[in-house]
């Protein structure tokens, strides 16, 4: 079996939603995208946490057979993020950040990690992200997310990682302000212009859409779902489902990455349907199988 | 070959777009809805034009083979509507409306049209609506679009002329408006509790879904469009495309609804090309379905 290594943050996340509110609940976007990915690959997770974090998390990410040795704990305590979606269920209103150890994360990257062939790069500086995948070499396939304040703040140096990783995710907001584009088309062959393989444009509750070979690839609507109670990380998840599925199949065609996008729309359907990462506890492969099932026959003419 | 039956708005637009202005051009929900259903049956249009209406438009229309019989001339102007799309491409902002002689507009159906089994009740007040309807006694599958002025102001009237008809469309913030949903399933779901056999909910430039029996049926993207040159009347020639394909091939099921919604989509992404219905001119047939077979291959996985 394969192993895909994930670079990112863990967070203790206070979600406030129609549903309902969670205080310091486990979140980050290591942990979306390394749990959606453990269904499919075995994960490898490099972030740190405070020492304030909770045991019981420690053994919720290893139940999903998450490798930990990256994880780094130390004096302080855990990242925090507190939003809201009471306004819009859509888009999360930030109410309060508090960075604590995540302030100068420096990834360490474990020895037996170090010939990782697939790499994702969630959401982190750049110049963090870059340096990781500088130090990379056996590397075959890596991608990157990043978000507004890199692509206001460090343009440049996000588009030198770009163009080194092999697909970019990001959600339409993010794809046109780095792309000075309002069209979905114009904004997708900017993202191929940089230089990656395969561009994936995220468009929340409206799916998802990925461009290859400078057009579109293979577009879908998102999977509908009757009660979204929290759409927090549902785009790391979406990403660890198709990574995760990408590195399981070894062979990389336009075929997978079509399979990879419905892949990861799915699994992101189901993060949304609960709190935290509640709705992929106890998830069962068949049930993404016969998800997709479904997700095919509502798409299909 | 069947005939559908259009009753609506014939317009004189003024339009500002990042492509351009164009003044006084043709448009109303009947001219687009009936130009695009042209390429799937016949159409007979039933609508009121001023006495200044352009006579090369009465050409052009008559050119898609368009019955006129339906187009009353009064004494008076033609409905003008001015907006503009230079702030959002996606939603036009309304900077003037004239209605002139379509203020008291009272649809006069020719007796050649009393037998029509297929009709479409483009946005206008929903009592014409309904007393068109009642006074269909062949009529085999009525479709409706509506507004949001009249979901806020005729409510009660507007939902018994839906209880009626065998579909519904409406935009999603409409649809929402109506339902008092944010979510798209429950807002279809009731839609569907009204009383149609389908309602299709337009998404805009995120494509469309259509409800049946409870549940969704199917659900696409739009087709992405490099340049979206003027959106005007999208929506009309989309339920233009969905109508007359289903008016065309007489058995209504399943997947002749799916069907629709391709064809509708398909003509919404030929509208918004051009100004005005430019790009609805020269179009054949064979175009349309070169642009249903790629949009199909963009959607599949």
């Amino acid at each position: 079996m394969n192993s895909i290594l994930v670079i990112g943050s863990v967070a203790l996340d206070t979600v406030l939603t129609p549903s309902g509110t969670q205080r310091d609940v486990l979140g980050g976007s290591a942990i979306y995208f390394a749990l959606s990915a453990s269904f499919f690959s075995r994960v490898n997770l490099v972030a740190t946490v405070g020492k304030d974090f909770p045991k019981q998390y420690i053994a919720l990410i290893k139940s999903f057979g998450v490798d930990l040795k990256g994880l780094e704990a130390r004096e302080g305590k855990t990242f925090r993020w507190k939003g809201s979606y009471l306004d819009d269920l859509n888009c999360a209103r930030t109410i309060d950040t508090q960075l604590n150890v995540f302030a100068d994360f420096s990834p360490r990257i474990p020895r037996e990690y170090k010939n990782s062939k697939y790499i994702f790069l969630a959401n982190i500086d750049p110049d963090l992200q870059l340096s990781i995948l500088k130090g990379s070499r056996h590397c075959q396939f890596a991608a990157c997310d990043s978000m507004n304040h890199w692509i206001q703040n460090k343009g440049p140096v996000l588009k030198r990682l770009i163009k080194m990783t092999s697909a970019v995710f990001l959600n339409e907001a993010e794809a046109m302000l780095l792309s000075g584009e309002s069209n979905i088309l114009k904004t997708g062959k900017y993202l191929l212009s940089l230089g990656p393989r395969f561009a994936i444009v995220k468009r929340g509750e409206y799916g998802a859409v990925i461009f290859y070979k400078d057009r579109i690839l293979f577009m879908t609507p998102a999977y509908p779902i009757e009660k979204v109670c929290d759409p927090t990380g549902a785009g790391d998840t979406f990403a660890g489902g198709f990574m995760g599925y990408l590195t399981k199949i070894k062979k990389i065609d336009s075929q997978a990455a079509r399979k990879a996008l419905l892949y990861g729309s799915t699994m992101a359907s189901f993060a949304v349907e609960g709190f935290s990462v509640n709705r992929l506890r106890g998830l069962k492969r068949r049930d993404i199988e016969t998800r997709c099932r479904s997700f095919i026959k509502l798409t299909t003419v």
